[in-house]
C-alpha cells in the first residue's frame, strides 16, 4: 500500500492577510521512487515573510506559486529512501521541500546538512536563509565600519536579530526597532545597544535620541512609516538596505512609498535592494563564519516552533501580527 | 555719489509656487570697497530648480535663505573694481553673486572664467553647475557602460539634456522624458534615441516600448509619477540617481514617495542621491572634457535667456511650468 502524504496547496490568491480558505489541505499517495529520486521525511518547515509575496501574481524575483500548486517553503528533513547515489538514507537535507510531510525530489537544489554543526531549527534560522540574508545584506551592501550606527527594523525577527549581532561583532553601535516590551527586552539580552518599541510612541524622536550622530546603516525589513522615520535621521553617505517590507505585504491599497526619499539626496545616501539567492556561491563560507560566532557565544539564536503541519495557516499569521519570537518554524510530526 | 545696486531679497517663505510678493525688489547704495574686496557687475544669473528648496526652512544640503536676505543664485559677471590682488579689473568671474546687479565680495568661492572657452551663458549651463551635475551624477553614480539603456527625466532641461548626450558619448541607448512635442523634437535634435512626452499618455507603456531590455540607469530630476513609472521598468542591478524632484518642490501636501520602491529589491537595484558640490576638486577636469565634446560637436547646449533683473519672479516660474527651453538665465542689463 502506498505511503500517504499530506500537504498544503494554494487554493486562492489572498487579498490582504491570508485566510485558511486560501489554502487546501490535501492527502495524496506518494509515488514509487524513480531512478535518481529520493524521498525526504520533512521535519521542520521555515515560515517566512517572503512567502506572502510568492502568493501574489506578477513579476517578482521568483515565479509566483500557481493556484493548486504545493505551497513553496524551505524545509529540512532526512532521507528515508533513495534511488540517487549522491544521497544516502539517514542523511539530513535542506531544500525547497514545501508545506508537506514528505518530498520526492531528484536532488536538485538539495543540500546535505551536518546535524552536529547546530540543531536543525537553527539551520533554518540563524545558519539558514534568514541568517545569510542578514550576513550579506549587512556586510556586502551596508558595509558597516567600526563606530557606525546601525539600525535594523524587525529587529527581533530571524533576519533582524542576526543583523544587530553581526553589526555588534563589527564594532558598531546597534539600535533595533521591534514591537512590544518583550521583544525589546530580548534585543537587550542579545546585545543591542538600544531598542525602540514602535508601538510605544514617536519612532523619529526615539531614533534621534538613540542615534545622536545619525544612522549610517539602516537595514529595513518593515517599510512603511518605520522606513520613513529612519530616512529623516540618516547620516551623510548612509546606506539603506531594502530587505523586505512586511508592513506592506498584506496591503489591499498601494504600497506606501517612502515620502522622505529626498533625504537620500540631502545626505548623499543610497537605498539598495538585495535578494539572498544572489550570494549562493558564498553560503558555505558565511555559515562557517557564523557557526564560529555561535560557538564563541557572540551570535545567539532563538526559534519559535509551532508543532503540526496542519497548523500552517494560523502559524503563518504570527509573522504579520508580530506574535512570533525568533525564527518561526513548523515542526512536522 | 554712491553707485546704486538693485536686488531681490526673500520677503516670505513661499507656500506652493513662489508668488511675486514672496520677494522684495530693493535699491541700495553700494559700499566703498575695503581691502581684499572686489566689485562685480553681474551679467547673467542662473535660475535653477534648487532655488525653490533654498527658500524653505529646515535641514537640507545647504542653509536656507533667511527672510530679508539676498536671494541666493549662481551668476557670472566681470570685475569692475578691485582691492584684491588676485582679481584684476576686466576679469570674468563666476560665483554665488545672488539676484542683484552688483556684488561686493572678498573673492571667496569666486572663480575666474575664460570667455574664450565658451559664451558666458554656456558657463552657467552645460559647462556650469547643471552640466557638472549631469557629468558626475551620470558617470560617478550611474556608472553607465556601452549598450546600457539610460533614461533621464526633465530631459530637455539644463541637466537632463547633458545627461542624455554624455550617455550617448559613452555608447548607451538614451531615452528622454520631457513635456510637450517641441521639447521631444529637441531631444531628437541633440541625439536622444527616443523621446517620451509625459503629457501625451501612458509613461509606463512608453518606457516599456523604448526600453525593451529595461532601464539600466535612471537619472531623475522630476520625482512623483515619473519616478514611479521608471521604477516598474528597471533592469537587474539598475542604478537610479536622485538628482532632484521638481514635480514635488511646490507641493503643499507631503512629497509623493515612490510607491514602487520595492522594485529595488526585486531587481537588486540602487537609488542614490547626489549633490554636485561634493565634486568641486574635479570640476576643472570635467569642464575641460565637456568643452572638448562641445568643440567636437558631440555636446550641444541651449539657453533660454530672459532679459531684465526685475523679471526674476515671473522668469523663475518658467522652471515649474516647464516653459523654459534649455538652461534658464536672467540677463542683467
Amino acid at each position: 500500500m502506498a505511503r500517504k502524504n499530506h500537504r498544503f496547496t494554494l487554493a486562492a490568491r489572498p487579498v490582504g492577510l491570508p485566510k485558511p480558505t486560501d489554502f487546501a489541505y490535501e492527502e495524496q499517495d506518494l509515488p514509487e521512487l524513480r531512478d535518481g529520486e529520493l524521498l525526504v521525511k520533512v521535519q521542520y518547515i521555515s515560515l517566512d515573510p517572503a512567502m506572502r509575496g510568492w502568493m501574489n501574481e506578477g513579476k517578482s524575483y521568483i515565479r509566483p506559486i500557481a493556484i493548486g500548486e504545493l505551497m513553496r517553503a524551505i524545509a529540512i528533513g532526512s532521507v528515508i529512501d533513495s534511488k540517487n547515489p549522491k544521497f544516502n538514507v539517514g542523511t539530513h537535507v535542506l531544500g525547497m521541500f514545501g508545506l508537506q510531510e514528505y518530498a520526492v525530489t531528484n536532488g536538485e537544489g538539495v543540500t546535505p546538512v551536518d546535524p552536529k554543526l547546530a540543531p536543525l531549527p537553527v539551520m533554518l534560522g540563524t545558519l539558514g536563509m534568514p541568517g545569510l540574508t542578514a550576513y550579506f545584506g549587512l556586510l556586502d551592501i551596508g558595509k558597516p565600519v567600526a563606530g557606525n550606527t546601525v539600525v535594523v527594523s524587525g529587529a527581533a525577527g530571524a533576519v533582524g536579530s542576526v543583523v544587530g549581532q553581526i553589526a555588534k561583532i563589527h564594532g558598531c553601535r546597534t539600535v533595533g526597532i521591534a514591537g512590544g516590551a518583550a521583544k525589546c527586552r530580548y534585543l537587550s539580552e542579545i546585545g543591542f545597544d538600544a531598542a525602540i518599541d514602535y508601538q510605544a510612541g514617536d519612532i523619529k524622536a526615539a531614533l534621534r535620541e538613540h542615534c545622536p550622530k545619525g544612522i549610517d546603516v539602516f537595514f529595513d525589513n518593515v517599510g512603511g512609516d518605520i522606513l520613513d522615520a529612519a530616512l529623516t535621521q540618516l547620516a551623510m553617505h548612509a546606506r539603506v538596505i531594502i530587505c523586505g517590507a512586511i508592513s506592506q505585504y498584506n496591503n489591499t491599497t498601494p504600497v506606501k512609498g517612502p515620502t522622505n526619499y529626498l533625504s537620500l539626496l540631502v545626505n548623499r545616501a543610497s537605498m539598495t535592494g538585495m535578494v539572498v539567492m544572489d550570494y549562493t556561491p558564498r553560503f558555505g563560507a558565511a555559515v562557517a563564519e557564523m557557526a564560529k560566532w555561535m560557538a564563541a557565544g557572540k551570535l545567539k539564536s532563538r526559534e519559535d516552533i509551532v508543532p503540526g503541519l496542519e497548523n500552517f495557516p494560523t502559524a503563518l499569521l504570527k509573522l504579520f501580527s508580530g506574535e512570533n519570537h525568533g525564527k518561526l518554524l513548523l515542526e512536522v510530526a
